[in-house]
């Protein structure tokens, strides 16, 4: 899995990319199996839902699944990132977004890089968020929406909101969405289970709530460049993970490998 | 302005019919400078939002404004809705639903005949609602999402929420909601400014919260055949009229008749 010459160019023109069904039906079948299990799991890694207790963000996943520990290595997903963002690259965040169906709550208008800086001192805005759905994502159940080439105009005003969500965020001022917004207008990520997304630290984005009765859940890999790495640890580890050894993809089958063990060993 | 058996077929199929930019853009001009008089107005018919003070919905316009005075008897309008549901029909509530950039709230899944049936003591499933987009309505900015053939199942469970926003609402159970788009899948209400909506007292719909930074203006007329009135009349007058007078429809340049009034007298 290589980036072709012409995506290369369009991630730098809109500031993102969408691979659709980038994971086969039985790779998602596997993850979602795993999630049931981390969701399962009584830890402050699980953010639950403001006025719900499901769970909202299971985070740290690759430390608490193997399935997930083998995904962050995946070469579907690290051979684009190491095209884009160099060789030398860490695990920064590994989470799950659920948006559940009905009570999925919205993300405000944001880009990552504002809380990378000012909560973990990252300097530039280097890192690259990788997504993969999980669900079939269509424009009823909470995508995300990009504002395509925001990343060009460089990290835009933002300010913490802590009254909008169940957690507070770095959102951009309602102008500069307005401007960014006529200039390059919205897009809607969707696509089917098992479709990739890329996008940059500098990307303007956000997602509505989820009033649809269906869930809407995605992965969601963090990367950033060893030399950009955090300096201040304010956070905790599972939303800025500390161990900076450069990430070595698996094999392309890794997942389906997992699987077959798997099967082997229930048998 | 009459409907082909074919869209009346259709319209018996799926519940509602859209038609696109029935109104033409100075129609629209002209309807939205009459909004901003009626915004000003300081009445318990204007509707504020829970969390600004943001005009939300704005009721009983035909009383209020010329220009909805006109609207609500355009021939564009009644005529489909008489082919729909027969010559001798009042008009039942008259607004524009506001669901403002950034801010705008969004209504849960419902049917407006559990509102008329419980509220207002209306027999039968026989109202239509027409609406007419003041503003260019598209994924992003709050659309309405019909469940399309729920209107043949007969009125769904309902109860009744006071908690998820503004105002109380008489609500579809999730499980209905989730049968009801498990077969009939889910349709996003799009179109330019002036395109016009018409569906039927029972069809399930719902609209998610606008988090885009485009207002969405919607006018809506309720109209009732006289023959299956109101019979409570707990409600104020503005959100069931009592006038059951049946509408003449005027002629089809009605709005630009009025708009070269107004020039002239300005001069």
């Amino acid at each position: 899995m290589r980036l072709s010459p012409e995506q290369i160019e369009r991630y730098g023109r809109d500031g993102f990319l969408v691979l659709p069904e980038l994971f086969s039906a039985e790779e998602v079948a596997l993850l979602r199996a795993a999630l049931v299990e981390v969701f399962a799991q009584d830890t402050p890694a699980n953010i639950r839902e403001k006025d719900s207790d499901e769970v909202r963000t299971a985070m740290g996943l690759h430390l608490r699944s193997e399935v997930f520990g083998r995904l962050v290595r995946h070469p579907r997903l690290l051979e684009p990132a190491r095209q884009l963002a160099g060789d030398s690259l860490y695990v920064q965040q590994v989470k799950v977004n659920v948006k559940a169906a009905f009570d999925g709550e919205p993300w405000q208008w944001h880009y990552d890089f504002a809380t990378h800086h000012k909560e973990d001192g990252v300097s530039r805005p280097l890192a690259l968020n990788l997504h993969v759905f999980l669900d079939d994502v269509s424009e009823f159940n909470g995508p995300l929406y990009f504002i395509p080439g925001s990343h060009r105009q460089g990290p835009a005003p933002a300010s913490l909101d802590v009254a909008s969500t169940s957690y507070p965020l770095w959102v951009v001022n309602r102008e500069k969405v307005r401007q960014l917004a006529a200039e390059g207008g919205l897009f809607a990520a969707t696509g089917l289970a098992g479709t990739a997304l890329i996008f940059g630290d500098s990307l303007v984005h956000a997602s509505p709530s989820n009033i649809s009765p269906w869930d809407r859940r995605i992965f969601s890999l963090i990367v950033n460049p060893v030399a950009n790495a955090l300096t201040r640890r304010q956070r905790p580890d599972y939303k800025h993970h500390r161990d900076l050894t450069p990430i070595v993809p698996l094999a392309d089958d890794c997942l389906a490998t997992l699987a077959d063990a798997t099967a082997i060993s229930a048998t």
